[in-house]
């Protein structure tokens, strides 16, 4: 690699970022100034950040420049920036929750996920927007695509950002589809976990069976890089079974044993796909087929994942309805609309429906495991459609709640387009557990779609 | 690496047996009923443990095993079995700090260094013996070389532990000498990393500025396994910072970028040093200074290192009288006389003469800093001599004191002998957070010797 001009190095994804700093072609100083700049040109029409301290990232990133110089090990985000949604609690910068029901909200620990980033060597370039609490009244964000469009949400922030090159890492929850929607609409690569995979210790509890935090990059290598970070046991969440990292990294240089096999499943709410969708996950496949024979198959889910959106209505409905109980009796006023009816149709969820809904995720990991017995991964819309113009709402998560519902790892990849040149994401997901093989799998599609 | 009698895998280094589970040669099941048959035939005699559950270290085997045979990632500890002594909190087995005081506790948490190690595959065999709340009086452990001899203390379980092959790898902690000291008295290696890079959350506190997780083995490849695994960022001890690992496995495996100087440290205290030690030591450093000239250089550590042994006993002692306040107001009777003793001695220190001691920390680390400017690593003796005869007392923490008060990263490297053939430990001292550099020197220092 050259020395290259530090004035663009904004555009550099995580992994090349890093090379060039650890070989010395370029400063933490100067990846974060470079950053700084996009911000100042875009973030007027973009709207990404919720916090941003200018002065505090460049002290990281000094900070960073001066402890490579001593020549020890450095970390695998060494003096990389990461925008973080603000629903996840930082020590040094505010953590509003977009809602003015926690202006002026300054936790005083990390959330265990911050200190893996720190630890690694990244930079904590600022808190990213999120929708109300995580859920779907809007932001300031637009699409980075065509501001007259949503991001989509409740990631808003971290997508629009990662689009934009403000920033090549960024952090994001899902608890229905908060990753892999805006990462459809802004055209990025996003991943969500397995459920129970990443630290949900000091972030906004939305419904803990559900909760799940991801991230957004540029790239599938990068994706990786954050991923490997940040998938560590954490006994402070309840949710985590101490087992080994699953080195995605690794298992993503390696070469597939086998020829890979997807199922492209169009799931039970086929009728709400748009047909630019439809026509270009169609054209797709038969491209893939073509190259290699066999490779998808069609494959429907059994009859019962009909019932599976209820399902998840009900669970995540309720538990925002008991979760967000003070802001609703104290500030109903300062709660949109639309969270206020979801908190209120929670309330009408007794504890039977509630308890017979979670107990059904059994039954759907089962189902699930008989596609997966046969087929390395699932191939499947991340949206109905491209972003949706207009910013009063983020778009509809109708693709995403079965995965988040079986708790299985999802990348959003963005390989489709519409006419006017939105992007559209195509899910790629795996057997929970499995988020290292997911990474494999989808090197392997694209290595096809790029031959 | 031929398939080989699981009846003696207890024999087997860490690094080794990883390798042999991972290549199908050896199950973890095997390699735990190796241990508990060899902790049959020796506890007895040893009294390394303060709590066992064969049932349960089976168990953990078996889903190791399982595990494994999914085909994921294994983690660098995975089906390995650790002793960690018996003042770090464990869920799932009593942790009773060597204290009728604490008789029945049961923690319901780990301490974050647990769930590493859980996180990393590995099988937490039992509880090792610590003496009374980590201080001198001992517990029932018995030195593996000659049973009429201390093992020393205060991680005298995990040091016999490891010493006679009930287990290959061991946690223990440092306030004092607690590590350094009986690995030199059991002949094992041992490690007590820069401080504040092991997270003490969950740990039994003596004297926070003091105290200092760290490891044993029996050899310097199984010494880096297991403190990488454990020197990770934890938020939860407000000693640590959010540096990047120090890959010392990594930096062990590289060749040195130079010749290696040591300084031989004699120390303040140099005359409690028995002639043995001395003469084996003297020896030690002809010997390479004769295959590489100039290698070691004789150093004397400048005129305030007179007074730290005074520093460091205010603070330990002070702390010890405020932190065990509660065991000393509502269990006097149940103390021991010299804990009683050190408490109140403690009780005696004025809160200036506390802060006098603690503020001149920095200063010793300036005038190391001075030395650590032209040498690679110190040499000093690990212990005054090899360990004592009789059971009431565990030995002298003295030439341990200097490097703990410090922070400075210290590994026991077991290569003397007395007439009697009990070891006695050669201690290398590196510069602070330099540990990785640490276990490279002593990997060049051990290559000349076996040249």
């Amino acid at each position: 690699m050259d020395k290259f001009d530090p004035a663009t190095a904004h555009l550099l994804g995580a992994c090349d970022a890093r090379a060039a700093i650890e070989q010395g072609l370029l400063s933490s100083q100067e990846l974060v100034a470079a950053c700084f700049a996009r911000i100042d040109e875009l973030e007027e029409s973009i709207g990404a950040w919720a916090h941003l301290d200018r002065e505090w990232a460049m002290a990281q990133a000094r900070a960073a420049d001066k402890f490579r110089s001593r020549g020890l090990e450095i970390g695998p985000l060494h003096g990389l920036p990461v925008g973080v949604k603000d629903i996840i609690d930082t020590s040094d910068y505010p953590t509003e929750r977009g809602t003015l029901l926690h202006q002026g909200r300054r936790p005083t620990q990390d959330a265990t996920l911050v200190s893996l980033l720190k630890e690694a060597g990244a930079i904590i370039l600022g808190k990213t927007v999120s929708t109300e609490m995580a859920v779907f009244s809007p932001g300031k964000t637009r699409n980075p695509h065509n501001p007259a469009h949503t991001p989509g949400g409740s990631s808003s922030g971290s997508a629009a950002a990662v689009s934009a090159a403000m920033v090549a890492l960024a952090v994001g929850t899902q608890t229905n589809g908060s990753i892999i929607r805006p990462a459809s609409y802004c055209g990025v690569y996003g991943f969500k976990p397995s459920f129970g995979r990443i630290s949900r210790h000091a972030v906004l509890k939305q419904s803990p069976p559900l909760d799940t935090v991801g991230v957004f990059t540029r790239s599938l290598e990068d994706l990786a890089l954050i991923a490997d970070i940040l998938m560590r046991y954490d006994a402070q969440d309840s949710a985590m079974i101490p087992i080994a990292p699953p080195c995605i990294g690794k298992v993503l240089a390696q070469q597939v044993p086998a020829a890979q096999h997807f199922a492209f499943v169009r799931s039970p709410v086929w009728e709400q796909v748009e047909q630019v969708t439809k026509d270009g996950l169609r054209e797709l496949i038969d491209a893939v087929n073509a190259s290699r024979e066999k490779t998808v198959d069609i494959v429907d889910l059994p009859a019962p994942f009909t019932e599976l959106h209820e399902d998840h209505r009900r669970v995540m409905e309720a538990d925002l309805a008991r979760i967000f109980a003070t802001e609703y009796d104290t500030g109903k006023t300062e709660l949109s609309a639309v969270l206020r009816e979801m908190i209120e149709r929670g309330q009408q969820v007794s504890d039977r429906e509630y308890h017979d809904a979670l107990a059904k995720m059994q039954n759907y990991d089962l189902l699930l495991e008989e596609i997966f017995d046969e087929y390395d991964a699932i191939l499947t819309p991340a949206t109905p459609g491209p972003a949706p113009a207009g910013l009063d709402a983020t778009g509809s998560p109708v693709m995403n709640t079965i995965w988040t519902f079986c708790g299985t790892p999802a990348i959003n990849v963005p390989l489709l387009q519409s006419p006017e040149q939105l992007p559209i994401g195509v899910q790629v997901v795996g057997a929970k557990g499995d988020d290292a093989r997911l990474f494999r799998s989808t090197r392997w599609l694209l290595n096809i779609l790029n031959d």
